[in-house]
């Protein structure tokens, strides 16, 4: 079962069923239209992975890492599916970034890989938005990474089980296809996230690993419309504003 | 009045008034021994400035930033007061940075220069520990910087007005004076840092900017004591556990 949280036509917030085309909370089913779909989950930190398939590192001319790129992206980043976001204005380049998302389920500390699955309550499409102009001055990507609305996330948690070992991953910008790929081509498994992320940092409930993104990626104009797809979890959908 | 975060002897999680040897709340004085500080606020997000005193900046080689050094602790790093801090086992240099910290009391976005203290709830002490054999080898500061208790924060918070402009801040290992300056040193004022952390991204109330260490910073060895004191706002006290 996919699970989705929603701010219900009477204003509460749910945690319910996530059918694609509509949501159930109990014997309740919603259009889409009715309800706000909000971040599946409520994490304290994104922890984000760079350069995590060998052909978008050589895209930038980085060198594929020994370990792990991670950077840090906090709740102010979080926007949802069917949001209309806005980006900084004023900047040259911002990019799109479509990334598989794991979703922590357990408290995880000093987790081995062997046993990283068990604390990962499922998967979740997320887009690693970036802006360039100011992520290539600054040594931590703050301004870069981590400005508000950064990280639409959504539409549901698919479980494990739903989603293959070679889960594909698509984004697409006013329909056309612009990355694909698929978790055959993580340089790090997600097992071997967890476990590295794990060794300095706790990861808890609610809190998210992104994977990485393919090559493809490129910049975002005013009125874009973009879907992230991720097989077995479904399609983020998010338009984009710039002021 | 400073106010303190304590767990009391019920077990209740309180927000009181610090006296320095007591909390209270209510008609209820505590002393410190019978009560468990916690960090005096909860932040979503820590943003840290790196080298905002020129002459840390130089100690470490490194000019003069023309904007801020931004990086993230987020809620995992947080320690309190009286706290035995443990930290990752098997570097060589793990360092203390004392720093004073601003505590954000309303939502900040966009936020004028001028009118940024409007959102500063008060000030409290923070030591920004540093994990510098991971530091040094990454783009991002999170092996280095967010580990779990790499933020011991408080022990309360002063209002502004409780804080001259010229605080001092004052870092003693097992008693010596290790690190001494002034918020008279800073190169980016309080007002300029909210300015433009919020031109990115939104403070939230409890949110923590840390405002950069002076210089002296200086190894932790196993069964350190270690003071912070900011002028105004009290000392924050920690051992250290290193296994």
């Amino acid at each position: 079962m996919r699970t989705a949280r929603f701010r219900d036509p009477a204003g509460s917030v749910r945690t319910g069923e996530w059918h694609g085309d509509a949501v159930s909370f109990g014997d309740e089913t919603y259009d889409l239209d009715a309800v706000d779909v909000l971040p599946p989950c409520e994490p304290t930190k994104i922890v984000c992975i760079g350069r995590n398939y060998a052909e978008h590192a050589e895209e930038f001319g980085n060198e594929v890492p020994d370990r792990p790129l991670l950077f840090l992206k906090p709740p102010n980043t979080l926007s949802g599916h069917g949001d209309t976001v806005t980006l900084p204005a004023g900047k040259e380049r911002i990019d799109y970034e479509a990334e598989i998302a794991a979703v922590i389920g357990e408290p995880a500390r000093n987790v081995d890989a062997d046993a990283a699955m068990d604390y990962v309550a499922g998967f979740t499409c997320l887009n690693d938005l970036s802006n360039r102009d100011d992520q290539r001055a600054e040594q931590n990507w703050v301004r870069g990474k981590a400005f508000d609305n950064a990280a639409p996330i959504g539409p549901a948690i698919a479980p494990p089980a739903e989603v293959p070992a070679d889960a594909a991953v698509e984004l697409r910008i006013n329909g056309t296809v612009e990355q694909s790929s698929s978790r055959d081509f993580f340089i790090f498994s997600v097992p071997e996230l967890i476990a590295e992320i794990t060794t300095y940092l706790t990861l808890e409930p609610g809190d998210v690993v992104s994977t990485g993104t393919p090559s493809g990626v490129g910049p975002l104009s005013d009125g874009d419309h973009v879907a992230v797809e991720v097989e077995g979890v479904g399609t983020l959908e998010h338009d984009v504003r710039i002021p």
